[in-house]
């Protein structure tokens, strides 16, 4: 399949590190990362916990922006038409579930964040922040790859900046859709990377900005 | 697949339509609906075209706002980092491929308008637009379905619009990803329709407001 | 003055009500309405509170989308390049003076939220929450008229909607800059009311719509 | 007047230039620059014109991003609700004003853009060609100072950039709303400056980066 996509110029050269990294950590709140609530729980989501917790610990000790963010509403009136039951009950301000992941939230560090749609940078100020920061490039971290993730990572592309996808950061219920979406966004948006990788870089990034 | 994302409460009942529609066209530009253009003519966009033409002539005499868009930059260094090498070298304000088409395409009816992300929505004044008319459903049709049809789809939710997408109005260039992407949209923000269905929709409508 | 710009059409005719009104209450915290904070306490800013109390309780009744906000930052290096240094060194997430006001703010109620620029529409999910209520008519409220209400005013207006101040609901440190603002904004993007003329808008829209 | 809003702490410290600049041109459109039209030709527009001319010369030459706007409409229907009747009756897609000022726009270099709202970031793609290009620093020039210009200056501080306004290259129709709307964004938002000034920091910037 990815064969008439490539015919067409699809997926025609990496885009590339840039020179300011900045960290974008979608939706790890317990109520994605905790089995016991009905979103919760799932392998690739806790692999991806896991990867993005090591990575945010390199980009901590190099000063790398990070912003960290849950979803939540005053009440069902002011949310917009979720078809995902538990989306729409359980997603309110306070409410079991919508606390941030201890593995990857560091309140004394990420700027951490309350959004309102799928992108992490739909309405919110994580691109203002990132701009006063002079970021041009996008780490995308946290869940669901087919939901948030892929909302997230078009609209870093949308707003200009180098958008980096490292897969075993990101997670998902089920292993088609989260490669279905890192194929689409892989071909047209973002490069899709990994932990280590990105890791790499960063260190790499603080030795020249020491 | 479906059934582990229904047992997480995904796809709990449908949006439904509202008291006022507007309608996108997204892309429907010549660079995708003429064969001699590499992102051009594939029977799934045909198709979408053809069903779109009928739908914005039952929208335009019920009164229907219609926002109706292409892409292009004024030069490479104003873009985003686009992996498409098609839209990198021929998106380009004024150039063969940038017309609207003309079977979609009312000039003296429909708000044109050039977008510069993926999304109909982002950074452009439909949304304002669309306000004014006191919209509440949005009709998303264009294409490419895994691409800016996916991305305004998702800023359709985020900004508070029930969401249908008649599937035959959107196309692609291959099966695979058009399905993809109505089945991650469908679990979540819209309700995937068929053009005979929202036609129907907006007569009924039309007949209420006359 | 009004005549030289008056002379070349502005200022030319009411905008008027529409047909569903909704209500934006911009930075009634207590930094702004206890004297005992730097910017705390001015005649004009205690006299919108009252007004602003009255006008809500109508709005409440009727069954109006409320939204109040107040204004805070995870440190100063999230924050935009603010010149005013009570805001750069109070306005910090939990820090005194960042409660609302309570004779403006019902929990239970209103839509609250925080906001990172002068406008409550600036990046925040205030105008989707409208959009899904169908809301056409904004009505302006809060501190202060030079600044924040001169912000939200110009939002309300790029975003479609009606927007209405009532001058007797916002305040400021001093009269001159009042003044000032709520002229160069009724020459072109609002109608200037009052309170009770607002009151009685919604009365009457409530009246119609039982 | 200065007195009451510093004693509570505004215009506490400049904001100072940054490490990349982009220039945004607002709205120097035949409308406002040719005398035969309602809303031309204001001696402090002109004035702001030749100022920014040699501005925009130096920028060129230093490879300084430049966003350059007009503002116009499909129709009345798609604008929002404007007081100003020259506005709503004369800014409509191609009619003769909404062409850009020749002095000030060079096609070859300059992003031209059509905005909808008062400030040239609402809704248009400028943000994200200055975040792919790191800029930091926006300077704004065009008119009219009491509408464009206060609203482009308030968006351009929301989103993160340090912004400066050089007031000989922004105009208005009378001295007393230009003054005014200084006064205010000075105080909060912006460092106020002029051409020279601005030209020396690009020419520096310019010697730094070759």
């Amino acid at each position: 399949m990815a064969d008439i996509y490539e015919q067409r110029t699809y997926n025609s050269g990496e885009i590339g590190f840039g020179d300011k990294p900045g960290i974008v950590v979608v939706d790890y709140m317990t109520a994605f990362t905790d089995p016991k609530y009905p979103l919760g729980g799932a392998p690739l989501i806790e692999r991806g916990v896991e990867n993005t917790a090591r990575l945010l610990d390199a980009a901590r000790r190099a000063g790398v922006p990070i912003a960290n963010c849950w979803t939540s509403y005053h009440s069902q009136r002011e949310m917009p038409h979720w078809k995902v039951q538990a989306v729409r009950e359980q997603f309110i301000h306070g409410a079991p579930g919508t606390e941030l992941e201890p593995r990857t939230y560091d309140e004394s560090y990420d700027m951490g964040l309350c959004k309102s749609g799928p992108s992490i940078f739909f309405e919110t100020p994580v691109a203002s922040f990132f701009a006063k920061e002079r970021v041009d490039t996008v780490i995308v971290t946290g869940c669901v790859t087919s939901g948030c993730i892929r909302a997230s990572t078009i609209d870093s592309f949308s707003r200009g900046f180098r958008t980096i996808v490292p897969e075993d950061c990101v997670g998902d219920h089920d292993e088609g859709p989260h490669r279905d979406n890192l194929r689409d966004v892989g071909r047209r948006y973002a490069d899709i990377k990994d932990a280590d990788t990105v890791i790499e870089y960063i260190e790499d990034w603080r030795k020249k900005n020491r």
